[in-house]
């Protein structure tokens, strides 16, 4: 199947909301989402944008069942090693169900291997779930390293009320 | 003992650059820093900083037996969450030994904390080893949630020959 990787522009963030949407199905935690397109819009449309996305899409004859062309997308940021240096950090890679299996995924992946080398960035990292073994099978067969497992890293998160409060107990200047 | 935090300058950057020594010494991985204070000045004091960074300084009268006034410090950057916004990834949080014990880590925290609140971060998130039981502790007293233990997230990460070979099969434009 045709499809054609593209960085993404302002008016596709309806069909990436959309797609968020669909991934956190997957994931089994739809009622997560609290992200609109016009957030996106905001975010990633601005003069420092929090973050980039690459959009898949397909030509018109192969459009999905319910009408879609944009079926793919890939957004991702920028990070900093103190060790290493710049780094891309691949927040979401996603294709739509019926068309997986034509290399899009590998073709969005690759992409922002691409766009982050040309930034001199040496690391392209992202977390998956560990039930997720469709995925981590995907990532391990092209050479990533599950770093939770070989060194032992895990992820921590402050948010809500416990964010609130480290936030007022900071030193005033 | 009296501290004050403040943002790094690019005149900072040799004294950051020795504390991010000071920290791979004690994660037990002094060989992988790659990164010099030069490369730290350029990725961090350009147009679209890489990461941003506080320091912690002491009084003249309080110096590290080495004659250091800068003791800790704190370098962090923005992410970007597609079910929540914008977030901000403490990458290092360091306090020379010797002035541990001061509230300088908390301080440190807490102001990054108040720094994302700013620019309207709902999360505040980084990674700690399973070994270091003290940094996991801190964190946990503080109210993180451990999103390995609790979710299943794995850290995967493509770095040299691998990620040269991802980005060289991209799909042509």
């Amino acid at each position: 199947m045709n499809f054609k990787i593209r960085a993404a522009t302002k008016e596709d963030c309806k069909e990436i909301s959309r797609m968020i949407l669909e991934l956190a199905v997957f994931e089994k935690m739809p009622d997560q989402v609290k992200i609109s397109h016009e957030e996106l819009e905001r975010d990633g449309f601005c003069q420092n944008p929090f973050f980039e996305c690459l959009v898949a899409e397909v030509p018109e004859e192969n459009k999905s069942k319910e009408g879609f062309t944009v079926v793919g997308y890939a957004l991702y940021f920028y990070t900093y090693s103190t060790w290493k240096g710049r780094s891309v950090y691949l927040e979401d890679l996603y294709v739509m169900p019926e068309f997986r299996g034509n290399g899009i995924g590998k073709g969005l992946l690759s992409k922002v291997a691409e766009v982050g080398k040309k930034k001199q960035c040496v690391r392209l990292q992202l977390s998956v779930l560990d039930w997720n073994t469709p995925a981590r099978d995907f990532y391990a067969a092209k050479g990533a390293l599950d770093l939770t497992d070989s060194e032992g890293w895990h992820f921590i998160r402050f948010d809500n009320q416990n964010l609130d409060n480290l936030a007022n107990e900071a030193p005033k200047d």
